[in-house]
């Protein structure tokens, strides 16, 4: 199989976009849609949900349940980011930024573990 | 500048598997390698706290604390899949599969809200 | 009213005991014995679920869904006690002895926010 | 040494009252003092770290750490309750009133696992 292509995280942003109350999304159709017509707290929740899940997994060490719960928590952050007018390439780009400014180890300086 | 895309997480992930204790990481000088030498728990809590800061950047509605809270939560969810051998590859196919098969929908029959 | 006595939680710990399948409960008939049934991923789940809400009550400063948030979040963290043959008391001596040893402030030695 | 009773988290909230930056809670010589001049998000942030922390101690099944880490959440529960004026005998009270309206089984018909 090859490798997923560079842009899963844009399209799957441009379907959810499509999904908005105000863009024509049919909460009666649509797992997204009705997560976004309920607002912030029914996608919020699913956020420290998800995390959870995946913590959990992690702590079972199995890794296809990893990856699952880490789509469905990418997933329900992307969720998120549509609702507040967001992209993905906002975050992969501050992700990058802090790649460039300090190879990684900004983060170190900003905030200890 | 062109958006970032989503070889940015590819990029950062071959990153971080140089930190990897066994990839020679040095917990002295970097945050990620310290993150992997201490062990699960140490990555694991801070995705239920950087979760955590998402949900409540998300309730305040400051759209730049919102990308740097997704950012920090994704960042150690990269951290978990490297320690796990996994990859951010492997999510986003997980996410392409489920787009692919359903329209997205898929997760609604998988599990309600 | 007056105020509840001093053994809510240890009435409560009593009832969710009789609860746990070893002991009878019925999974079909409690909601507390399905999630027992169902093992620790069930319950551990749900606290990390409503601790999530307890957070989403507070930015909002509802004080009724705080103190429902809280209620759900411990009654949880009961459930869990209860699987694990652990009781509230256990708890409750645990936050004794940190306040005997220290006035309260022996976790700030221990741990910084 | 007779078994804690509830009243240790009226006294509990008592000393923690006494922390308030409007009571003259000191930032500097308290931990809790601290967090509550620090405002929610501080205080809020513990709680989705410590929900996580005791998640991570159940999936080991470690009573010692099950115990301090429940305690550790409750404690910051507490100190959530205190900035917002709340008591623990108000959850005490919620959750006593569940248990008297439907022996525990109330929350079943109001929300499924």
């Amino acid at each position: 199989m090859n490798p997923p292509d560079d842009s899963v995280l844009a399209r799957l942003a441009d379907t959810l976009a499509s999904r908005r109350p105000d863009q024509g999304g049919d909460p009666a159709r649509s797992y997204t849609a009705k997560l976004l017509a309920r607002g912030p707290d029914a996608f919020l929740k699913k956020i420290g949900e998800e995390a959870t899940e995946l913590v959990m997994a992690a702590k079972d060490g199995t890794p296809d349940r990893i990856v699952a719960e880490t789509a469905d928590l990418w997933f329900h952050c992307l969720v998120a980011l549509t609702h507040y007018g967001l992209r993905p390439e906002d975050v992969l780009a501050e992700l990058a930024r802090r790649e460039g400014v300090s190879g990684l180890e900004e983060k170190a300086s900003r905030k200890a573990p």
